[in-house]
C-alpha cells in the first residue's frame, strides 16, 4: 500500500466556518471528520460527507471530547468505559450520514487531546480498541508511528482491527522516533520543501534527520496535513503530486 | 399482532436521574430511549440499552431537538432537511449502542415537540420518514393513532417503512379521533380504573366515549404509557397483565 | 444627541472566530456584545469589552437565546418569566465583565429572535423592561424605530427606562415606517451609496422613499450596521465621517 | 463570630431535579448556589435566590466548570486567565438575579473541581482571588481549612478580599490537619453522632482524633454539609440547634 494524505475537516459548528475544506479535499486520500462532540453538528456532517463522496475521499470518523469551547484539545478525565461511550456514540452517528450517502466510513482517527491520551494510555487505546471493534471491526483505527508497536498491534489483532500508523510532514522527530516535543525550537517545520523532503524519505524508506542530531526510518501508512491556509493547502497539493508521480 | 405497551424511557442526563427505568422496563413492550438530543448521553445510553436487552425490552430510538433546557418540549424552528439531520445523527448513535450490545434498534418514535410537529406538518414527516428510510428501512416509525392515515401510510410505504399507530392510555379523545386538547377539562385521565377501561376497549375494537360526547374507534398497534412514579408503574403493570391475559 | 452607530461584535466562540471586530470597533459609537448564550464565551467577551474600553466604544450586552447552533435566529418558545430570566443572567454575566474593566455597560440590544420578538409581542416587550430595569434601570433599551411608540415608551418609563430607536442603513421602508420584508426585491440595500444617503436623510429629517411607493421619515437615535467584511466596514468608516462632519 | 453551615443547592437543571432545597435551606446559615456552568440555569438560579431570601439565607455564588455532563467534578485544564473569566462570567449572571430580589450576594465558594484545583494550585488560587476581587471586594472566598493559612491570607488581603475557612462535619482528618483521602477505609463519616460530635469539637475548639492516629485542632468559620436525603437533612437540622444553643 502507497503512502496516503489524512487531514481534519468538517470542523464548522452552526454558525461559525473553519477550514478551507473545499479546497483542501481534492488533494487528500483520507478525511478526518469531527462527529459532533468537539466541532461540526448534523447540517456540517452532512455536508462534509457529501463534499467527500463527490470527490472521492475515504471518510474516517474524528471522534473527540464533548468540548467545543476548548475544541477537544483539552484533555477531560473520563474512565476508559466513559472514552468507549463516548466513541461509540459519535462513530454510530457519523456512519449514519455515510451509510444515507452510500459512501462508506473506512476508519477511526481520535481527535485532540483523545488522540494523544490514546498514545499515553493503554486503558484508552484499548477502550478505543473495544469501540471501534464493536462498532465495526472492518474500520481501521490511526494512530501515531511510534517505533514500539508489538503490543498495540497484537491488543488490535486480537479484536480483529487494522491500525494505521501516521507520520507527520510538519513535526520534527527525535532519534527513538518520537515527535520531538512542541515546546523544543526547530520541533515543527515551516518550509514547505523541507516537509515534502520529509515526506520523500518517509515514503521511500530513507532516514530523516532528526532534532537531537541522530537518524530514524519512520514507517508510516500515512502523512497527517493542515490545509487551514493557501500556503499549506498548496503544499498538500505538491505532497499529493509527488505520491502519485511515486 | 397484538398490542403492546410502549415508554418513554433512559431520560437521565449526567448527575441528573429522571425515571424509575428498571421498575417500568419489565412492564413494557417497548422503550423509547433518549438519543442524547433533549435527554440521555452516552453513558445513559449504554446503561438503558443493556437494562432493554437484559429485560427483552424491544428498543426505539427517541430523538429530539437538541434542547435539554426544555427537554425537547418546545418546537425550535428548523428546515426539514435539518430534521432529517438531527434524526439521522440521533438514529445513528442510539443504533451503535445497540449494534455493540448485539440487541437491534426495532423502531423510532420522535420525542415531544417533534413528535407533535411531525403530526402537524406534512414536511416535518417527509423528512423523518426519509432519514429513518436512509439509515435503515427495516425500522417502522411511530406515529399518533389519527383517523386519516392513507396518505401518511403511501408516502411511509413508498421508501418501505412500516408505520405504527399508538393510542393513549390517559387521554381523552374527541369524536373526530383527535386527542381533547390538553387544556380542556377532562382530557388527562387520572384515575387507573379509567385508563385500564380504555385501554381494554382499545384492544378489543370498541368505542370509546368521547370528551365531546360523542364516540370513537380507536386502531392503534401500540399504547403509550408513563411510569414516573410508583402508581404509574403499578397501572402500567396491571396493563401488561390485562393484554398477556387476553 | 446626534446620531450613532451600533453594531454587533464579539461573536466568536471557542476556536471559530467571526467578524473583523478590530477593524469594525474603531468606526462605531456603540458595540453590541454577545453574552454568551447565542455566541461569545467569557474569554471572547473578556477580550471584547477589553478593545471597546481601548477604543472608547460604549458597550451595550446583547442577550440572545441559548441556541448557539442556530445563532439566536431561531424563535425559541418561552413563557415571559423566561425571558426575563435569560435576560438578567446575560445582562449581569456581560456587566461582570465591564465593572472588572472599569468600563461601563451603557445599553441593552435584544438579539435576532429574541430582538424580532420584543418588537411582535408586548409581553416579550414587558419581560425585557423589566429584566433591564431590575438590573440597572440608567441602562438604555434599543429597540427597532418603528412609529407607534407611545405604549412602548410609557410602559419603559413606568420602570425607568430609556429607549433608544435604531434604524438600518441597509434595510428599505415601507411607507408604513416599517422594515419592507426581506423577501420583497430591493428589500436589502447592496449599494453603498444608497445607504449613505439614507443615514444622510434619517440624520437631517429628510423623507425617504420607501419600496411601496411612498415616503416616510423616520426618527432614531442609532443606526444599525454591520462590518462582517472589507466592503461593509469601508462603508462604517465613511457613515461614521459623515456624522462626524455633520 | 459564631460557626455557620452552608451546604450547595440550586443544583437542578431544566427537567432535572437535584436536590431537596426547600427542606434543607431552613436549616443552614449560607446557601451556595450553582451558577449555571455545572449545574442550574436561569429559572433555577431565579426560583433558588427566592427561596434564600424567604428563608433569610446568605447567598454564596458557587462557580464551577462548564461541564454539566461531569457535574463540575472533573479538572478541566484552564489557563489561570479562564479561569478568572469563567468565574467573573458565574459571578455576574448569579449576583444580577441577586440585585434583582435585592438580596444581596454575599460570598464565594468554587465547586467541585475548581474547589480542589484552587486548594492544589497556586496560580487557580491566585485567578480566582483577582476574579473576584475585580467583581466585588466585600465578597468573602470560601476555602478549605487547611492549617497553612499565611500566604493565602496574604494574597487576598492585598485584594482587599476576606477568607472564610470551611471544615467538613462527614471528613475525617490527618494530623497534618488535611482531610483524609476519600479512598482510606473511615475517611468519610457516616454515623450521625460522629459527625455531631466532630462539630461540637469544632465549633469549641477541641481537638479532633485523626485517622492516622493523631489530633488536630480545626480553626474553621463555616461548616460544610450536605442535604440530599432525609436522614443528612435531620442531621443538618440538629446541627443547626447545636450551633444556636451554643
Amino acid at each position: 500500500m502507497t503512502i496516503r494524505l489524512n487531514a481534519d475537516a468538517g470542523e464548522s459548528y452552526g454558525p461559525w466556518s473553519m477550514g478551507r475544506d473545499a479546497e483542501l479535499m481534492p488533494h487528500i486520500h483520507l478525511v478526518n471528520l469531527a462527529c459532533g462532540f468537539h466541532a461540526a453538528d448534523p447540517h456540517t456532517i452532512r455536508r462534509s460527507v457529501a463534499l467527500a463522496k463527490q470527490l472521492g475521499v475515504q471518510i474516517g470518523a474524528h471522534p473527540g471530547y464533548a468540548d467545543k469551547e476548548g475544541f477537544g484539545r483539552r484533555s477531560i478525565p473520563h474512565t476508559p468505559e466513559e472514552i468507549y461511550n463516548l466513541t461509540l456514540y459519535q462513530l454510530g452517528a457519523l456512519d449514519a450520514f455515510c451509510r444515507a450517502a452510500d459512501w462508506p466510513l473506512r476508519y477511526v482517527k481520535p481527535h485532540g487531546a483523545l488522540y494523544h491520551d490514546m498514545m499515553q494510555r493503554p486503558e484508552v487505546f484499548a477502550a478505543l480498541v473495544a469501540a471501534v471493534a464493536d462498532f465495526n471491526p472492518e474500520l481501521a483505527l490511526v494512530l501515531l508511528a511510534v517505533p514500539e508497536r508489538e503490543a498495540l498491534i497484537a491488543q488490535a489483532k486480537q479484536r480483529g482491527l487494522t491500525l494505521w500508523w501516521e507520520a507527520f510532514a510538519d513535526r520534527a522527530y527525535l532519534a527513538n522516533g518520537q515527535l520531538a516535543p512542541r515546546g523544543q525550537a526547530g520541533a515543527v517545520h515551516t518550509d514547505p520543501a523541507q516537509m515534502m523532503e520529509q515526506v520523500r524519505r518517509i515514503m521511500q524508506g530513507e532516514p530523516l534527520t532528526t532534532l537531537d542530531g541522530g537518524e530514524v526510518c519512520l514507517q508510516a501508512d500515512l502523512i497527517c496535513v493542515h490545509g487551514d491556509h493557501s500556503e499549506s493547502i498548496a503544499l498538500v497539493g505538491q505532497l499529493r503530486q509527488m505520491i502519485e508521480a511515486a
